[in-house]
């Protein structure tokens, strides 16, 4: 179990979480762009969130959380504190963007992040370097940039989930075999 | 609640269905070609299936499963039964193909496929029609597009669970809100 349990598990590689964060906008992109709005704007029912809500979520994401908390973590500055991460804040968005105008939005941020990345020229000693989450306090920047990559990676899979569901009542004896309509 | 539920779930609807079943290779292409095999071959723990797993399984969906079964539902052949699908046949290739072949292959076969699904000028009278899946019995055509459909996306959902859970250990107290990785 130990043996297998130290071959399961990947270690933090800055290559590698580079090659799915440069990914992501693009395949999301491929994914969805000219999609019709009924796939775009389904949904999980109440207060859940959309392909669309999804994409806004993840423009936050660049916008305010990782990399303004690398910045954080790698800065002089003593305060180490990140500011908290609003993640609803795609919620109070008016709509009035098509889902291709954010998938834009979304590639353009990530390439400047990205570059920023790149450009951090990270060592380990740098990756263990610290910042003070606002809820689970300490939290070094390979711990941040692993989640970075992993909360990707999580919302591609919700995005299947929430456009697979659409048709959990079209697909009759097959919900035997395409589980994910009932998660 | 039952208005909810009416308005939540899609009907099943022919263009709607080959916007994703055309976006699925491309997406995954995007996705998947060029990453280093640690993402490609990584796994869920033995017995589970890699991405690169999972794209042969798509191939093997488009030369067994799919249309084939359109084929016997739409023949005026009196036996609709339907060829039982091997759901691990991809597990016995050889893995000397890479996974950007796999992709390509996997990309043909859909593109001729769609152009097989679009031929058939599909109405309501032939989407009623019904084959004889060998454990649900009778099965109607729509229910299998419908399935083809969803088995898409609950793909794509199992792809990006199996990469994300690789960094596990990486992400520290993220667990909790990126709640894949214990999935």
């Amino acid at each position: 179990m130990f043996k297998f349990a130290l071959n399961f598990f990947m270690l933090f590689d800055l290559n590698k979480s580079i090659e799915i964060l440069e990914r992501t906008p693009a395949a999301l992109t491929t994914l969805l762009q000219g999609l019709s709005s009924e796939w775009i704007f389904a949904s999980e029912g109440e207060n859940t969130w959309s392909p669309y809500d999804v994409i806004g979520h993840y423009i936050e994401g660049e916008k305010t959380d990782w990399i303004p908390r690398m910045r954080i973590i790698l800065s002089p500055d003593k305060d180490k504190r990140f500011v908290p991460f609003d993640r609803f804040a795609q919620l109070k968005n008016d709509k009035s963007k098509s889902v291709d105008m954010l998938l834009n939005e979304f590639s353009e941020w990530r390439r400047k992040n990205i570059a920023e990345l790149k450009e951090a020229n990270l060592d380990e000693e740098k990756l263990n370097k610290k910042g003070i989450h606002p809820e689970f306090g300490e939290v070094t920047l390979r711990e941040l940039l692993a989640a970075w990559v992993t909360h990707d990676l999580n919302h591609i899979f919700q995005i299947s989930r929430v456009m697979a569901k659409q048709y959990k009542k079209e697909i009759g004896p097959w919900t035997k075999y395409i589980s994910i309509v009932n998660k």
